[in-house]
């Protein structure tokens, strides 16, 4: 088969490798992007194209994999450019978003799969996974038979995939996000080192893998994680349950969004300031 | 020393256990007190006393161990009843709540000792900790020498043990009620096996142990847990941090905590429906 994936960033590339392992061809949209995903896209094997209106000529399946907060948007772009193949939202996005990007491409005579990844972009098999759901999850699930992303074809409609992510992340990312904040809050306090020593008396080794954590995210992916944030809260609200952990989360990462890699020395004690921003 | 405790609840009575371990007498009020709290009591070796003002006649200091919405309370009783000797709040309050207590007490001729535990009831040494704060917290910490409850003397003014205790439980209470309203999202998507499926995957025994901990924090102590996410919430919003996680966490405590052990079959089912009782 000939399918598209938009965008060939860390994560999209690895979804890209795993269909050209399994035998596809592979198309991007070299368009408005950096050397690094021209690189991944070289190194993928993936095959250039230049435009929106080139690519839904081209192939008979899309793969969305884009930051939350872009997902309606890419789904849109790819309709307007009148698109008929088949199209696989694979987004941190919550259910009612799901069901909001069907209700766009649906009526346009596009099938819509559901899906959402955890894990990290894979480089060995049964260590990231792709959630698939809604009519056409088990046909879409064929395009990934090589791995190493696996798949898990679940039951349910349109945004069960999603749901599956939003409570992942929740964990994971939202956690981190509580545990910033409560760093900040202790730092504040003046009682860190006293925190800590409660924390290694009760579980040796957490204070250090949680400080390496807080650290890593704020300054490598902080910056894309608010959307997502948002995304559960919404999620949450939809549910009826309580939604304050990941609105609060959404502000802790917004706030510690700007610090990069890249610009100089790298400090819990910068991350911390930053959190506490609203004093 | 003669030292007052109010009142002998699960804590409160291991508190002054340890007071009586290390050669003080301890007093208690009986008053309006359950048959429970008297064999507790009795158990610790405790003398009984049967009104506030013949505590305050009686005894050199007085340590609060109460819920955290009634601390305040607490000392503005032991203010009117007439007392001049030390005072020890040992309860989960924000530093702003202490401060409040120390505004009390301190003008009334009172010497004032924030104090906040971590842990369970202790039986064994090693296992649970005071940690006191302000002025007077070294002579505090010489009430408990023989322990089992270990103390903790931290520099800092008022309000520091306070924090320390707010910082470890926004951990332990406010990730268990993330974790609960979390299971109840998953729950109303349908989705909680898949989670589940991949929590187990990445941390093999988180599952069943964070189902078995919210379970048993609904039944046995959710009730009493509210209180502390707002003054964990007050903390965050005097630190400048995003506190949504805490209102959050409150309501998701506020909405279980009518469920008892006592009522009948116990089911994680039972507490996701009241997680999501805003459906």
């Amino acid at each position: 088969m000939k399918i598209g994936i938009l965008n060939p960033g860390m994560m999209g590339a690895a979804v890209a490798q795993t269909m050209v392992n399994s035998g596809h061809d592979v198309y991007w949209i070299s368009a408005g992007r950096s050397d690094a995903t021209r690189q991944r896209a070289e190194a993928a094997g993936l095959h250039e194209l230049t435009s929106g209106a080139e690519m839904v000529n081209t192939v008979e399946a899309i793969v969305s994999v884009c930051p939350p907060h872009a997902a309606v948007d890419v789904a849109e772009m790819v309709i307007e450019a009148g698109f008929k193949g088949a199209f696989l939202d694979a987004n941190a996005i919550a259910p009612r978003t799901a069901h909001q990007i069907n209700d766009v491409v649906t009526p346009a005579g596009v099938d819509f799969i559901d899906g959402g990844i955890i894990g990290m972009p894979p480089t060995e098999p049964n260590t990231s996974f792709l959630f698939l759901s809604g009519p056409s999850a088990a046909m879409a699930a064929e395009w990934f038979s090589a791995g190493p992303l696996e798949t898990r074809v679940i039951d349910g409609e349109i945004g069960a995939a999603s749901g599956t992510k939003m409570c992942f992340a929740a964990n994971s990312k939202g956690y981190n996000a509580l545990l910033t904040a409560l760093m900040g809050v202790a730092t504040e306090l003046g009682v860190l080192e006293h925190v800590e020593e409660m924390w290694e008396h009760y579980w040796p080794g957490f204070p250090a893998q949680k400080k390496r954590a807080s650290k890593s995210v704020a300054y490598n992916k902080a910056w894309r994680f608010a959307g997502e944030m948002e995304e559960i809260a919404q999620t949450w609200e939809d549910a009826g349950v309580p939604n304050g952990f990941y609105t609060a989360a959404a502000e802790v990462y917004g706030r510690i969004g700007h610090l990069r890699e890249s610009d100089g020395e790298q400090t819990l004690e910068e991350v911390m300031k930053e959190v506490r921003k609203g004093k």
